[in-house]
């Protein structure tokens, strides 16, 4: 295909390298536009996968692959690793450390952060799960907890440091929990002389009746009944009314506990205030059916940050399919743009989610799996689990190496990342 | 065999799980004493692949195994994860967070730090690669440097970005500088749009006037050589004087690079001072032929921290293969002492070094061997040191996840562990 001369190209800025940046990137047609692809991190992380780093089943760079690497394929496209520190949409730019860039068009995937409904203080004692350091923080945490507990010798203390609280009933508390409980049951158990991690409490605590509200109750129930075969104390109905180091009460019960993970709610970064835009009680910006932001059809914004509910009147879930859906759906609408040489909003197609059915995993051949009208759980839910991961998982070498790691676990009962690093004195740095 | 109990039997701390006292537990016959092992990390790390790890060749993860996991089939071991501050060999004491271990055998394997020629303010402008932190950080920072190059305007800021300085052509210099010239020559070139990474320097100091001048001069003509057709520029006979932020100074010239590595003299660890015995220059505890400390015969000292000239007249080199040696040396020591019911420094066999050859490799398919009068260089020479190292690599694991990365990254030219972590605010953990 003729490529004219970039600079005669219109340019399209894209933030951020998650599902819905990158799929932008990946499917849009080559040769009609300059792209430049900011992120402040060098690499796309597989989200789905990161509590299996925070349980020390997977490593960092399992789940994780260089931007560039990915999309180097990509002639007229540009990865820019820097900081995005506000927009101006009236002049079509963005700031961002090191300067601004002008665009015409605007792709916006800013993901999600943690919501501590209105208790941001929390944060510091309950550490959210959204970004690889996050993962490895939550992960030297828990195992130095179980090594202290090791050495200390007053009982109420050593309980403490072998009691972790995971809040939030969603899949990721609930994996996150299962996972916990797994760790200490059938890992650690053989690494100890004088504490017993078969002793250890994981409790998850949900505010809702019910785990995975968003699965039917049928699943629920029987993700509810592994995590109690599992062991993990789970609290349904009640809803964490604070927060504090090592501590956290819930329904009047003051529980204490060493770790306290984040799984709750998820609220859009912060950064979608500086857009001036609708935004929902979680802070998601509400888009056009079309995915652009109102009164901006050359602004669209992705995924986790959006409130969306789609032309058959669904609201779209903030899941990964999702955004890499909105993020294929986008390169679309802009590319028809283009071809018909400038914005027509009125021909936009609008956008519909389809839904490929969700799946939460428990632990050791423990799932629950949602496809359409079918329901799985247990082990054949779990075997769907692993493949549909393993399928979605960028990149040869990952996929190769995740595969081999869980087969090692599985046939062994052993996780390889049970290493704890960034404790030596003032390391700032991190990560494998 | 009957096992009398625990508290009636001696007991040995054993301070370090590196070469020398991990391979001290391993080889100690049961049954005769209790042992504690003490480490302020809880893996057991494999130094002669760290390099790797800092050149985003390896994660983690792959190089790294848990004491515990390691050590769990002994039933008279426990591991204490723990940081060792003080001794008291009067009353027999070991001091360390959490309170005193008494003990009737110290074994001590604590390892070298790098030595910077009495300047310590030059560490924190040229890290050395002692730690999996150490070798994170590195990661990061060469990767980062590349990152801020690509949307860097000013152009001798950028060449900075590109250079990177290793001081020290002893193994792990050559080892560093070979594989960052590789990092960028072959990896990264196909990464960025704007910079070039084939252009990034990579400059080698080395005092005396050869590389390797442990090897034989053949050898050392041979890795240099193979240095140079990677790129590396070797300065030899050129002592560092001055290292300031971003900057070496070397036989008066000024070198310009954002990172600086320190590959040099390797001293022992500070703690040895409170030992309160005779070291050697480089602060290394000078030991009697059967590896205890002179006037304490129930105290050993093993591996890098010691100063040794063997019973066949041989200075002990500080290299692995003999911090595992010293180790089970101690362990048959220590064994046979007690089974003839107490110290017997007289009747104690006194330690030779037993030359396994020495090996360094300096990129894809490039490396030099020793082997007694054989010796190998280029192809030959790295499948020869490729087997040695994956043989020696502790855990099946990680043989099979470094074994596969190995082979991955030599058919595509990529590195998986291209991830930048530790970066996002103020984010005090690490690692996968």
């Amino acid at each position: 295909m003729s490529t004219p001369p970039s600079k005669s190209r219109p340019h399209i800025v894209v933030v951020g390298a998650g599902f819905a940046g990158l799929n932008f990137c990946k499917d849009f047609p080559p040769g009609l536009a300059r792209i430049t692809l900011i992120d402040r991190q060098n690499h796309h992380l597989f989200q789905p996968l990161l509590y299996q780093v925070a349980t020390a089943g997977l490593s960092a760079v399992d789940i994780a692959q260089p931007v560039r690497a990915i999309l180097n394929d990509k002639p007229d496209l540009e990865v820019m690793m820097a900081e995005v520190t506000g927009f101006d949409l009236a002049a079509r730019r963005v700031r961002c450390t090191g300067g601004e860039l002008a665009y015409d068009y605007l792709i916006l995937g800013l993901g999600g952060v943690a919501s501590y409904f209105g208790h941001p203080e929390w944060a510091a004692h309950a550490p959210g799960l959204k970004s690889l350091d996050d993962a490895l923080r939550i992960r030297r945490d828990i195992l130095l907890a179980f090594e202290r507990a090791e050495t200390e010798t007053d009982e109420q203390r050593r309980r403490e440091l072998m009691t972790i609280v995971v809040v939030g009933g969603g899949p990721t508390g609930v994996e996150l929990a299962g996972a916990f409980a797994e760790l200490a049951r059938t890992v650690l158990k053989r690494d100890f002389d004088r504490i017993d991690p078969t002793k250890a409490r994981v409790i998850l605590i949900e505010g809702s009746p019910r785990v995975l509200a968003s699965f039917p109750p049928e699943s629920s129930a029987s993700a509810l009944r592994q995590l109690e075969r599992l062991g993990v104390e789970v609290r349904l109905g009640r809803h964490v009314e604070a927060v504090r180091a090592g501590e956290v009460v819930v329904g009047g019960e003051v529980i204490r506990a060493a770790n306290i993970i984040w799984g709750a709610g998820v609220a859009a970064n912060p950064l979608t205030l500086s857009l001036g835009a609708e935004t929902d009680r979680a802070g998601r910006v509400k888009i056009l059916p079309d995915l652009s932001l109102p009164g901006h059809p050359e602004v669209f914004a992705l995924g986790d940050m959006t409130a969306l509910t789609d032309r058959r009147g669904r609201v779209v879930p903030g899941l990964c399919p999702a955004a890499i859906q909105m993020g294929q759906h986008a390169a679309r609408v802009v590319a028809d743009d283009l071809r018909a040489g400038g914005q027509s909003p009125e021909r936009r197609k609008a956008y519909a989610y389809f839904d490929k059915g969700s799946m939460a995993t428990i632990g050791r051949s423990k799932a629950v799996a949602v496809l359409g009208r079918f329901h799985f759980s247990g082990y054949p839910a779990w075997v769907l689990w692993l493949c549909v991961h393993l399928l979605f998982l960028v990149g040869f070498r990952n996929k190769f190496s995740v595969l081999s790691q869980w087969i090692y676990s599985y046939v062994t009962y052993k996780r390889g990342a049970r290493i704890i690093t960034g404790v030596s004195s003032g390391n700032p740095a991190g990560s494998a």
